[in-house]
C-alpha cells in the first residue's frame, strides 16, 4: 500500500436516507478512512410519503432542520470534501426537485440522488473496507428505509449489484401500519418481499457466493435482538427470526413489545425489517448472516478519496461505455480534445474542472445512441446517459452529460427551455463546434489561428481566412450553424483573420 | 428457382413518395414480380410542407383527390395483397398522423411510414431484382422528393443503409426557390448536401463498391438529358452534369429552360436534384453511374411476396436484435409460447394473425432493455423499440410493439391513455400475464387448467386451487396485479377452480 497525500486529510458524507439522516467526519491516513465524527436523526424520510409519492410539509420540515444542525457542523469545509447522497425516497418522491433546493440551502453542499444500482456499489464499496480481504465472495444484502440492495463480491469488487423498491419503513407503514402483529400481517408481508425479489433470484444462487453479509440499522438490530434474547448464537439465522417473528405474534401489538437489544427507534419498524429479512433467506437460501459495520456512507466517503488519488471509478464507467456502445475511439479522442480546448477559451476564466471532465466524458460518449439508430442518434445517446446505470456518477452528473450530447447537433433553440444553468452552455457550444470540425471524422489539419470568446449573448470564432476558404465544407456548416444559433437567441460570430464574414442578430 | 404458389398471385403497393405518389400492380409468377398496372401522379407533398413544418390544407386536398383515385382502383384488393408506405414528408410532418387518419379513409388501406433506412433496405431490394445478380458490389443512390438513400449491397443484400434529410423537392425549394439559377445558387445547394453526405461518407469509401447505381426519377431525367444532350455518352458522368449545370446556369432562369429528355413535370425539382446529384459524385468520388428501373415500389412488393412465402425480414430482424440486446433466450420463449396462449384465449373470437406475430415478437423482445438498465427496463425496451432501425417493420408496427411491451409490467392506469386501439388490450394482458406466470426464470410446472375469457370490462383467468396452493408467490402476485388493474378501470377475477376468490370493482 503506498501512502498518499491526499489534498484534503479530512473527508464528509451525508446520508439522507429513507429511515435516518447521517453526518460521517473522517481522516484520511494511509488509503484507510477514521471515523473523527458521526451524527445520527431518525428523520424517517420515508414515513413522510403519501400515497401520491409526495412527501408531507412536516417530514420535509423535520428534515429541514435537522440537515441545519448538519450545515452548521460543516461548516468551513471545502466542496470537495463533502459528499452529500440521497438514495429511495428522494428518488421515487415527485416534489423532491423543489425539497432538494431547500435542503441543499440549509446544508451549504449540493446534494446528489444516486441510483439504486450506484447505492448497491457504494454499500458494497463500505462493507468492503470493513472485512477481511479475503478472497471469498459474499453476497451483501442492505435493508433501508425504503430499498434493498443485493451486492455479490469479492474483496474491494462489487461483481453483481441490485437494488429493489423494498425497506424497513416502508413495509411496516403498508402491513403493520396498525401496529398489530398478527401471522397473516408477517405472510402478506414476506410474500411480497420475496415476489419482488424473485426478479433477481436466478442472478443470486447460493453457490455464487460463500458468505452472507449484512450491513443496515435492521441488521444490525436483529443480529443483537437475536443475540440477546438467545433465538441464535450471534448471527442472523432463519430459525432465530422464526423464533422472533412467534415472539411478536404473541405480544400481539407492537406497544407491548419490549426486547433485549431492541433500541426505540428501531421498534416502528422492526416488523417490516423482519418480514424482509426472512423473505430475504427463503428466497436465496440464506441460513445464516454475520453483520458488517461499514455501510454507505463509508462507500461514499472512499469513493471521494478514490476521487482524489485520481482513481475515479467515473473514469472507468466511461471506458466501459465506450467498449459497450462501440465508439468509434479515434473519432470520439479527437472531439474530445477539441471540445476541451473550446470549453476552456469559451468559459473564460469561469472555466470549472468539474466541467472540464463533463464536457471530456460526453465528448467520449457522445455517439453511443448509434447503436439504437443513426437518426436523432443524439437524442439516443442522452436517453442512455439519463437512464442507464452508471457506476460513479450521480443523477444529477448523468442529466448534465445528457443534456450537454443532446446539444451537439440538431435544433438548439429546442434546447434553450432545458438548459436552466448558464454555466452549461459554453460546454454545449463547445462539444457542438468540436462535432462540427472532426464532421469528416479524418485526422484534419485545424486552422493554426483557432480562437474562441464570449461575447455579449454569444460567442465569437476567429480563425485564419484561408483556412476557410481551403476547407469550403466546413465554412458551409459554420455559416448554417450561425444561423442555428439566431433560432435559440444565440449569436456566433466568425471571424476571418480580423474580417468578420458572419454577423447574426 | 422453385415454383411456389402464393396466397395471392397479384399484389399492390402504394408509395406517397415526398414528388410523385405511385400505385404499382404486379403478377407473381414463379418468385418474380411482373408490373400489370402503374399509376403516378405529381402530387408534391413536399413542397406542401411549411416552415413550421405542417402540410398546407391545399396539398393535403391535392394529395387527398389523388388517394381516392388510387382507391378506387384497389377495389376488392385484400388487405393482405396490399402495402402502402409513406417516406421523408409524412416522417416529419407534424400534422401527419390526422392527414394519414383521411388519407386511409379514401384509400381504403392502412398506411405504414418507413424510417428512412427501412426505405433504404427496400430500395435495395428493388434495384437488386432489376440489375444482374453478379457478386460485385452496388452503391445504390436513390434521390426522393424529401430524402436520399445510400446502400452498399451485393446480389440481394443490403450491407450498408443510410438515409440522409436531402431531397430534390425540398432543396429546389430552399435553393431555386425564386427560379433563378446562379452559380451561387448550385455553390451553397451542393455545399449543404456535401455537408450533410460527409457526415456518412467514411461508411462508403469509393473501394467499398465496383458500381453505382441511381433509382430515383431524379437519376432516370439526369441520364435522359446528359444523354440526349451529348453531354454525356450514356451514363450519369460529372462532368456531363458540370456542363449541364453551366448550361442551366447560362439560361439563367427556370422559365427559360428546355432540353432534350426533359419532362415538364421534372423541371422544377431539376435544379435542386442536380446540386445534390453533384454533391454526391464530388463526396463520394463517383465517376459514372448507371440507371437502374427498380425503385422503392419494387422493393415493397418483393418486401410483402417475402412475407408470404415465410421469409419475412421482421423474424430475422427479431433474431438479430435478441443476440444484438442479449436476451435470456430461455426465459424469452418461455414467456412467447404462453403469451400466445393467453393472446389466443383473451382476444377469443377476435383472435388475429398479425397480431399473434406482434405478441409473440414483442414477448421475445420484452427485456431488450435491460442492456440500458434494470430500474425500469420495459420503459427502455420500450424506447429501442420505438426509434431503433428495425429492417422489416413498419413506424406503426414499431410503435404496436413499443406499446405492448410498455405494458407488460408497472402501472395499468397510465398505460389506458396511450392504449388507442381496444384491441391491443388483450396482447397487453398477455405478455404482462406470461411475464408474471413465469417470474422465477425457471422451468416452472404451469396449472393443468388454464383458462383466461374476456368479462365485461375485463377479464377472467381460471385455474386450479391446488396450483395457487403450491405456489404462493404467483397467488401472491395475481393479487397485487388484480389490485393494479382496477388502478386501469379493468378487472382481472381469478379463479380457482370454481371457487371465485378475488372481484375487482
Amino acid at each position: 500500500m503506498t501512502t498518499t497525500v491526499p489534498p484534503y486529510p479530512v473527508l464528509a458524507t451525508v446520508d439522507l436516507g429513507s429511515n435516518s439522516f447521517r453526518l460521517q467526519i473522517s481522516r484520511v491516513v494511509d488509503d484507510q478512512l477514521y471515523t473523527l465524527d458521526s451524527l445520527k436523526e431518525t428523520v424517517r424520510l420515508g414515513a413522510g410519503l403519501t400515497s401520491d409519492k409526495l412527501l408531507t410539509q412536516e417530514v420535509q420540515d423535520r428534515a429541514l432542520a435537522c440537515l441545519a444542525r448538519f450545515g452548521e457542523r460543516l461548516r468551513g469545509f471545502e466542496p470537495a470534501q463533502v459528499r452529500v447522497v440521497g438514495t429511495n425516497t428522494l428518488r421515487v418522491a415527485k416534489n423532491a426537485p423543489a425539497f432538494i433546493e431547500q435542503a441543499e440551502a440549509r446544508l451549504g453542499f449540493p446534494i446528489e440522488i444516486i441510483a439504486g444500482r450506484e447505492e448497491a456499489r457504494l454499500i458494497y464499496l463500505g462493507a468492503a473496507h470493513s472485512l477481511p480481504a479475503t478472497k471469498e465472495k459474499r453476497l451483501v444484502v442492505d435493508i433501508g428505509g425504503g430499498s434493498t440492495e443485493f451486492i455479490i463480491g469479492a474483496q474491494y469488487k462489487p461483481l453483481v449489484t441490485e437494488s429493489l423498491p423494498l425497506g424497513c419503513v416502508s413495509y411496516s407503514l403498508r402491513y403493520f401500519a396498525d401496529g398489530v402483529l398478527t401471522k397473516q400481517a408477517f405472510r402478506d408481508a414476506t410474500l411480497a418481499a420475496r415476489n419482488e425479489i424473485q426478479r433477481i433470484t436466478q442472478a443470486y444462487p447460493p453457490d455464487a457466493w460463500q458468505l452472507a453479509v449484512g450491513t443496515s440499522g435492521t441488521a444490525r438490530s436483529l443480529r443483537d435482538i437475536l443475540e440477546l434474547n438467545d433465538y441464535s448464537g450471534g448471527d442472523i439465522t432463519l430459525t432465530g427470526m422464526e423464533r422472533l417473528r412467534g415472539e411478536l405474534i404473541r405480544r400481539g401489538q407492537l406497544r407491548n413489545v419490549a426486547l433485549n437489544g431492541l433500541k426505540s427507534d428501531r421498534l416502528p419498524v422492526l416488523p417490516g425489517g423482519l418480514a424482509i429479512m426472512i423473505g430475504i433467506f427463503e428466497e436465496l437460501g440464506i441460513d445464516r448472516m454475520i453483520v458488517a459495520e461499514g455501510a454507505l456512507r463509508d462507500g461514499v466517503l472512499y469513493d471521494l478519496l478514490g476521487r482524489q488519488q485520481e482513481k475515479d471509478m467515473r473514469d472507468t464507467t466511461v471506458t466501459a461505455f465506450k467498449r459497450r456502445y462501440h465508439v468509434d475511439l479515434a473519432q470520439a479522442e479527437r472531439v474530445a480534445t477539441l471540445a476541451e480546448r473550446f470549453y476552456r477559451m469559451a468559459a473564460g476564466d469561469d472555466a470549472d474542472a468539474d466541467m472540464v471532465k463533463q464536457v471530456l466524458w460526453a465528448a467520449r460518449l457522445h455517439e453511443i445512441g448509434r447503436t439504437i439508430a443513426h437518426t436523432a442518434y443524439h437524442k439516443h445517446s442522452a436517453y442512455i446517459l439519463q437512464h442507464a446505470d452508471m457506476p460513479g456518477f450521480s443523477r444529477r452528473e448523468q442529466a448534465t452529460l445528457a443534456l450537454i450530447v443532446l446539444g451537439h447537433r440538431g435544433d438548439m433553440g429546442k434546447m434553450v427551455p432545458q438548459v436552466r444553468e448558464p454555466v452549461l452552455w459554453p460546454a454545449i457550444i463547445a462539444l457542438r463546434l468540436a462535432v462540427l470540425f472532426h464532421r469528416s471524422r479524418t485526422e484534419v489539419a485545424l486552422p493554426q489561428a483557432l480562437d474562441l470568446r464570449p461575447v455579449s449573448r454569444g460567442f465569437e470564432l476567429t480563425l485564419e481566412g484561408e483556412w476557410l476558404d481551403a476547407n469550403p465544407l466546413t465554412a458551409s456548416a459554420l455559416k448554417q450553424e450561425s444561423a442555428q444559433w439566431k433560432t435559440a437567441g444565440f449569436c456566433l460570430n466568425f471571424r476571418q483573420g480580423q474580417v468578420q464574414c458572419v454577423t447574426p442578430i
